[in-house]
């Protein structure tokens, strides 16, 4: 029997401390409890710590240096969007829709759920890491606030007590996917498929092997490929037998 | 045909401007339109004007003196509690259980919604005035922030794009059922009824009329008994001709 996942609510580059107060407070009020930062504002984070009712949220907190490494442990990353034309994957959910696929995720694995800075929302680099994203139906051009976001998507992942029942198929982590990628990547740039820009090429491939929602096995059977084609071609791949 | 009625988010004795703000943003960001304020803090109100992305709302906000006269023209007022034992009705729904109420009725007339003060909710005194309150499901002690708690509200009213059928009864206004309500008291009084309080007798009798769902034809009917029962004891009843 699989162990139940843990929903990771990931904020990045969130500025306002008020708005970090008011994720954790909307966790503790939904019975969500990880919190991780990326990259806030160091200011930001002192001040939030003070907020009304998240003391153990924020206390717990852990903060992060990049995406990736926030993301590592979970299978499924979703992310938030306001709905402007920057999803780099055509996946657009709404909040009713997400919410029954991420529970069942939680089932068995961790979950990463993503919310952008209040200025510019999540970068194209960011969504790459994400399966698909929310967006809240709203109207008018007016964003939501970021708190208050983060309180519907909550809302509406608890509102359904009933716990989803376990996949059956263990799913890569972000971790697994992210180092099929970089070997992938580093292959592809000694074959000189990849011209221009590495990162662009790393972002677009991401996206690929993210929407191919790969078993654990089957990364390390691709990762094994990966291994002997780097083999033969010469150099490439071969710093990558961790998989 | 009967038109549709509007939604009036009403705000009671809200301190913070932030949250004002957040409250008008939030309906913006979910296309509600009227906001009303009873006794806000004036520094409040004056501050919440340069919230973010809420300018028509907060420019168009209404203040009332009393919280009467703020759902005076609403036939639903709805409470929001954080589920204390403080209710007086028994009625408490989750938002998805009284939002297709709430849209059935705004098929034909006016609703108020209301919040209470972020430190003490709403009171008994304003519960009175309410059909019901609405709960969103938390858990621990902490409450919701107020702004969040809108967010919630008006997004789980919005959710449904489709427009429930107009209710074919036109139901009393709140400002019928409250002349009811001191004809009622006032004839209470002069029979001897209310010993003690009138103010909670008042209370009391609120509720129960409330509970009527009475439509405005039964409400005129009633203000008649009323008038002729007060004529006849004497006294009561005289200055209550206009309803």
């Amino acid at each position: 029997m699989p162990t139940a996942g843990q929903l990771h609510v990931i904020l990045v580059r969130t500025r306002n401390p008020l708005n970090i107060g008011a994720a954790a407070r909307a966790m503790s009020n939904f019975g969500f409890r990880s919190l991780r930062l990326v990259n806030p504002y160091s200011e930001a984070f002192r001040e939030a710590r003070s907020a009304v009712g998240a003391a153990d949220v924020l206390k717990n907190a852990r903060e992060f240096r990049s995406l990736a490494d926030a993301v590592a442990d979970c299978s499924l990353v979703v992310g938030t969007t306001a709905g402007r034309n920057r999803c780099i994957s055509d996946a657009l959910k709404t909040p009713a829709r997400s919410a029954p696929l991420i529970r069942r995720r939680l089932g068995s694995q961790d979950v990463a759920l993503l919310f952008g800075s209040e200025k510019t929302g999540l970068s194209s680099q960011d969504l790459s890491h994400c399966d698909w994203s929310v967006r809240i139906p709203t109207v008018g051009n007016i964003s939501m606030n970021l708190g208050q976001a983060v309180a519907v998507c909550l809302y509406e992942l608890a509102r359904d007590g009933k716990k989803a029942p376990a996949e059956r198929v263990r799913r890569a982590s972000s971790a697994q996917i992210e180092r099929l990628n970089e070997s992938l990547i580093e292959l592809l740039a000694t074959s000189g498929y990849v011209k221009s820009s590495r990162e662009l090429a790393s972002q677009k491939v991401r996206g690929m092997l993210r929407r191919l929602q790969m078993s654990e096995e089957d990364v390390g059977l691709l990762q094994g490929m990966l291994r002997q084609i780097g083999w033969k071609i010469g150099g490439a791949g071969r710093n990558r037998t961790d998989a």
